[in-house]
């Protein structure tokens, strides 16, 4: 067997604002021998997500900080190359905490098999059927409870998650208006099914809103922050639901922004806002796996993605999500797919 | 048959701010004769109450707002002079909406009839046995849903709610903490079975909570605003639940705050916060009567009431509400009680 080198990157200073490359370490190490149970990964795309510039705070979330000087976290799919797990063989893919790297010897439970359908790229993966389209799947379905008939806000809109997440409100029947930033994502939006669009940077939010949605706001999926939930907020029905699933424009902020004017609405109103995190539903993915496969090969939930090409570009290409220089799912290019 | 006058306070111009005496006009009108189905009911106490000012409001909020020339709103305790309802003889006492005024004539079913134990003065009907021991109950005990052993933290904690919820947290099992504005409304707090207070006009909110919930929050029940709820986000646990049931502090506003800076914790920690309104709970009031009644016979829940003399006073008087004035359930006595 050839001497493996993992590549990785490293945190090895917390960010202040932004992600900074001085905040990354490139290291190259020799992989260790696989002990009983263990598999190595081979990664092929690593998915960058927002959540990520919290897992790099010193303070405890959802989850441990990242350790400094410990492998940067992230979501990704790979090819197992060899395993002394049971259930796992070389040639198989998996999903998974696969780290900012081109290798890991991990456990076997750490890292779920994908039953990889045919028709599905591997990049389909981590767009829809993993932890995003799980997010938009519970998030949405479990936690903000749409109904047929009323109206869906979704912020973000053009994001990995929330453009699954608008295509579901279609799905169910609801009338969807998706806020994004830019006209091109908005014109996506629009290809996609979604009835309305506004473009924040270009149109005062609260009051196109309050036109797109002239039977108030039912259902409200935030990922961004205190500007589109509060013109949001302003709007909602009784017992309107929110689902408070990413805050993406304060992710960089030291100290957060002040929150919305108009929360005084959720009591107004009795609406709840309820915190979601995919991680408390893993147990449950496959029940959102099946119907998200059905809906993808009906062509009623599409997605695309944004391939950065090589894990060396990792530490800057994260700074896409902060800037919605992103449409869809962001991934990284760290290997090539194996030739079928 | 003697004429009958109704003195009576009506809106005449929607306050900017803080109540002021020109908003309200006195005027006294003979009463009309009462229709089949009607009752006449003498007030006897006037319950002001923080929801009045946003009723003072043009817009529509959980209610219609009160009509220019109308009678000022708000729920009072009365007895029947007389009737023409099959269900309520002079004599009965009644709870309901009567209004800024001595006397009211209405349908029957506007108010309901107060089941009199003759242990519970009949202010306590409307410091507990009423809309403000349903709040308390069904907003602590539903929508926040504590556990023994949990950390309940309490807002305006010496007002007529705030003092109810904590010692019915108290009696569930909770370690509970309250927020109040001055020593003497904290050392209130402590006889009445509190763990801990904190006077917020004196001592630094946040950095208390921290000390005094070393264990974090499981259940806030806000009643306040932004400064109280902020603190308690912060320290959240997992899974949460935040009642929103007032935001007193800013309903003088004509623009309301910015809100919490810690809401991205509602994300972190999946938590829950609910806005309330006892109004959705009329149904099952019965059911919350009988509990309270039975911890107040036991001293388990104790109240205090801030009585106020004369119906010329309420316009003034319900300022008190939003300086903090009052300690327990402030009331007008807007005619004796019966004598035995």
């Amino acid at each position: 067997m050839p001497v493996m080198t993992n590549r990785a990157w490293k945190l090895v200073a917390r960010p202040e604002g932004p992600f900074k490359p001085e905040n990354f370490q490139w290291t190259e190490d020799r992989l260790p021998d696989l002990a009983e149970g263990q598999v190595l990964v081979r990664q092929i795309y690593l998915s960058l997500d927002p959540a990520s510039r919290g897992w790099a705070n010193p303070a405890a979330g959802y989850m441990p900080p990242i350790p400094l000087g410990a492998v940067m976290r992230g979501f990704g799919l790979g090819v197992v190359e060899e395993s002394r797990h049971p259930g796992l063989k070389p040639g198989d893919f998996v999903q998974g905490l696969l780290g900012w790297q081109t290798h890991s010897v991990s456990d076997g439970h750490a890292v779920s098999r994908v039953e990889r359908d045919p028709r599905i790229p591997l990049a389909g993966y981590l767009a829809v059927l993993g932890h995003i389209g799980a997010t938009a799947y519970f998030g949405l379905l479990d936690v903000g409870k749409p109904r047929s008939g009323e109206t869906l806000v979704v912020s973000g809109a053009a994001g990995a998650v929330g453009s699954l997440v608008g295509q579901i409100g279609k799905i169910v029947g609801c009338r969807v208006v998706g806020i994004a930033g830019s006209d091109e994502k908005c014109e996506w939006l629009t290809e996609l099914g979604f009835d309305a669009t506004i473009n924040y940077k270009r149109e005062p939010v609260l009051s196109r809103l309050r036109r797109l949605c002239p039977a108030g706001i039912d259902v409200h999926f935030e990922n961004v922050g205190t500007q589109t939930l509060d013109a949001a907020l302003a709007l909602i029905n009784t017992r309107a639901r929110i689902v408070l699933c990413g805050l993406i424009s304060q992710y960089n902020d030291m100290v957060p922004p002040p929150g919305p004017r108009f929360l005084g609405n959720v009591l107004i109103r009795r609406a709840r806002l309820e915190g979601f995190i995919v991680v408390d539903y893993e147990d449950r993915f496959p029940e959102a796996f099946g119907p998200l496969a059905q809906w993808m090969a009906e062509g009623r939930l599409r997605y695309r993605t944004d391939i950065v090409e090589g894990l060396e570009r990792a530490p800057t290409a994260v700074n896409r999500l902060f800037e919605g220089a992103n449409i869809g799912k962001l991934l990284v290019r760290v290997s090539d797919e194996p030739a079928c």
